[in-house]
C-alpha cells in the first residue's frame, strides 16, 4: 500500500496557563494510504513548531520536509517504517526539531501497518527482534502535579488513594523553589496522603540545574519517606552533574530520560548518567522504535525502563506496546488528572483492571481509536504562508 | 535599555536544489532597542521551523517562545545576555528547535551590546572569561563541495589555487557514494589541483553512518595526499563509533561537531568520541555563548576549534569572534563559493588580506553591516495563523 497523505492537526483548550500540564494542547498526525486504511500518533511538543517540520521548504538536501519523505511511499512491513525512518532523519538532519515532529507520524506508520498485519504493535517488535510477545500488566501511577502547598499537596495524594491509586509520582510546581524544609514537607504530604504502602515518585522538574550537592541532599533528606525515585534532579544535558550525583549512591534512586530526543541523549544519560530508571517520551524520541532501542539498553544495563506520558491514552498506547513484553518494567505513567481534550481524545482508553493493573490491548495497531467527533470542537486550524506560496493548509479533522 | 522588537527574516534564492549548499536560503534575526541600537544574527537552520519558535503559541511553562522571553527585558551588559539565554532556553525547555532558532536572536543581542559598549565582541568574550583579548589572524580555508567527477574537482582545486587560497575543503557530493577508488581518485585530484603546499581538508558529510571500519580505511587511503582531516566520516550522533574510529589512531586526524546543537553534543564528541578538530557552528548551537564555552573546552582538551560557516558573512563574523583571541586555532572555514545571496548579505565583507590572512574586525559588536537593500528581493514574507490568531506577521526589512 502507497502513503497519500500525512496530516498534523493541533488541538488545544481555550486558556492555556503555565502550569507543567502537558495535556493543554497535542499535536495528533493522521497517516492514510491507499487502501483505506488510517493510523493515528501524537507528539509531546510544540505543536507548530513541529507542524512547520511537516511542511517547511526545502533549504538544501538535509533540511527536506516529513511530507515530502513519506507521500507516496510504500509501506507494507515493520521493516518499511525502518526504511521510511531512515529517510526522513536524513531528508531532516540539518532540522533539530526532525525527532519531536516525526514522532507522531512514526506512531501512526506503526499503528497502520499492525492493522494491515492484524497484529498489535507490541507483537511487531517482539518478531523483528526475536524476543517474547507475551505481554505483561503494568502498575500505573498517577502522574500529578504537587500542590501548591503541603497540605493541598496532601488532599491531592489522598484523593488519589481513595480512587485506587497504588502509585502516584508528584512533580514541579513548588518543588525546590522555597528551601529544603518546605521540599521535605511536600515529600512527607505525598506519603502521607498516599499512605505507608503505597510507592511514591518525586518529580523536581529540572529545578537544581546542574547543583548536584543539592540534588544529592535532597535525595538524602527524601530517604525516609521511601520513594521509588527522584527524578530529573538536574537539567537534561547535564551528563556530568548526574554523573556526579549517581557516583555519590544516594539512598533514593535517580530517574531522567523525559527530555530525551535522541536515542543518544538517553544512551548519554544512561552510560555516563549512571541513572538507574530510565523515563522515555515515544511522542519526542522520534516514535516507537528508538523507544524500544532505549528499551533494549536498558535491559543491556540492568537499569528499568519507563515510559513517560503526560498527553493522552494515544501516547500511553503508543509508550506501552514499547515495554509491554518485559515483565520486570513494571510500572506504568498514566495520566490522572489530564485535561477534557486528552480525556476525550480517545473512544476506549486504558481502564485500571479490577486487580489495579493496566494491560496493553491485544488489537490490531496501537489498539486505540481516535474519537474524532469529540475532539473536533478543539481544532486550531493553522494556515501558513511562504512568499506567495500556501505551504500549509488545515484538512479536515 | 529595552528590546523592544526581534524580527526573524526568511530569505532565499529563486530555485532551491537538494546540493549541500547552505547558502541557498537564511533566517537574518534583527533585535531593536528603545534606544534605537539594533543588531543582527544569522541562523544555519530550517528557516519556517525556526520561525515558528518565535511566535508559537505557549503550550505550558516549558514551551514558551523566544519573543515572550526578550521583549521588554533590559538589556545593559554581557551578563544581560547570560540571563537573557539562560530565561529563552528554560522557557523553551521542551522545544527541540530551541537552540537552532535562538543562535540569531543571541548573536544579535552580542552585537546590541558591543554598539552600546563601543566594543568588539571578542573583547567582550575576553573581559568576561579574563583572558586576552588580542585577535590573532586565521588562515581562511575555502569551503566547497567536491566535482562530480575527480576531473571536475581538480578543476574547482586548481581555480581555488589561483585565487590564492593556501587551504581548502571539499565536502560531500561523490564523496562515499562510489567506492573506495572514486573516493581515492577525488582526494588524489583535490590535491594535485591545490598543490604540493596548500592544506587540503576532507569533508565525508556523514556518508558512512556508524560503519567506523570503512571510515578508519579511508582515513588511512587518504594519508598519502596528507589532508588535514578528515570530516564527518560518521553519523553526528554516532559517538560509540566515534570513539571506536578514534581508539584506532588513524594517520588522519578526525574532525567533526557541525551538528551539534547543544553544548553537550559537542562535549560528547570530544569527551567520548575522541575526536582532534571540533567544529562549531555558532548558528546551531545557541550562539556564541555556547560556541565560546566549546572553544574553552577545546583548549583544556588541547585539541583544535574550527569555525563551521556555510552561510554569509554575518555568520562569519560571528563565528570569528568566538576563537579570534586563540592564536593556535589559527584555521577559519571560508564560504567561497555561496550563492549571490549570501555574498550581497552584508556590506563589509572579510577580505583576504595581502598575507593571505583574515582578520576579525575591531569595530564595535559584530561589526558587520547588514546590507538590506541588496536583500530586500529575496525576502519570502511569513505568515502564520492559529485558530483565529494570526501568530506572525511579517515585519518590514
Amino acid at each position: 500500500m502507497k502513503i497519500t497523505a500525512v496530516d498534523p492537526f493541533y488541538l488545544r483548550i481555550p486558556n492555556i496557563t503555565t502550569a507543567a500540564d502537558g495535556t493543554q494542547d497535542t499535536l495528533l498526525v493522521r497517516v492514510r494510504t491507499d487502501t483505506g486504511l488510517e493510523g493515528w500518533g501524537e507528539c509531546d511538543a510544540s505543536p507548530l513548531v513541529s507542524m512547520a517540520v511537516y511542511c517547511c521548504p526545502m533549504s538544501h538536501g538535509n533540511i527536506i520536509n516529513i511530507r515530502t519523505s513519506l507521500i507516496g511511499e510504500t509501506l507494507d512491513s515493520p521493516n518499511a517504517v525502518l526504511r521510511l525512518s531512515e529517510k526522513v532523519l536524513r531528508n531532516g538532519l540539518d532540522i533539530q526539531q526532525i525527532q519531536h515532529a516525526y514522532s507522531g507520524a512514526e506512531i501512526a506508520l506503526w499503528d497502520v501497518i499492525g492493522q494491515k498485519l492484524d497484529k498489535p504493535v507490541y507483537h511487531l517488535l517482539a518478531e523483528m527482534s526475536g524476543t517474547s510477545d507475551v505481554a505483561h500488566p503494568k502498575l500505573p501511577y498517577a502522574s500529578v502535579l504537587f500542590g501548591d502547598t503541603p497540605e493541598a499537596t496532601y488532599h491531592i495524594a489522598s484523593g488519589l488513594r481513595e480512587q485506587g491509586y497504588r502509585a502516584a509520582k508528584f512533580g514541579w510546581g513548588p518543588m525546590g523553589k522555597f528551601g529544603e524544609a518546605n521540599d521535605i514537607a511536600l515529600v512527607r504530604a505525598a506519603r502521607e496522603g498516599m499512605g505507608p504502602d503505597a510507592q511514591i515518585m518525586i518529580d523536581a522538574g529540572v529545578v537544581w540545574g546542574t547543583d548536584y550537592e543539592t540534588a544529592y541532599n535532597r535525595a538524602e533528606a527524601f530517604a525516609e519517606f521511601s520513594p521509588t525515585w527522584l527524578e530529573e534532579p538536574l537539567a537534561p544535558d547535564a551528563i556530568d552533574a548526574y554523573g556526579a550525583l549517581t557516583e555519590k549512591n544516594p539512598s533514593v534512586p535517580i530517574a531522567a530520560g523525559e527530555g530525551s530526543s535522541t536515542y543518544r541523549m538517553a544512551e548519554d544519560l544512561i552510560v555516563n548518567g549512571g541513572i538507574q530508571f530510565v523515563q522515555i517520551d515515544a511522542g519526542r524520541i522520534g516514535g516507537i522504535l528508538p523507544s524500544f532501542q532505549v528499551r533494549q539498553l536498558a535491559e543491556q544495563h540492568g537499569i528499568q525502563y519507563v515510559n513517560h506520558t503526560f498527553k493522552s491514552h494515544l501516547s500511553l498506547a503508543s509508550s506501552l506496546h514499547v515495554f509491554a513484553t518485559n515483565p520486570d518494567f513494571d510500572l506504568l505513567e498514566y495520566p490522572a488528572a489530564g485535561s477534557e481534550l486528552s480525556q476525550r481524545l480517545v473512544k476506549n482508553p486504558f481502564q485500571v483492571d479490577p486487580d489495579g493493573m493496566v494491560r496493553v490491548k491485544a488489537l490490531p495497531g496501537l489498539g486505540v481509536q481516535v474519537d474524532t467527533e469529540a475532539i473536533r470542537p478543539y481544532l486550531a486550524p493553522v494556515r501558513i504562508e511562504v512568499g506567495a506560496d500556501t505551504v500549509f493548509e488545515q484538512t479536515l479533522l
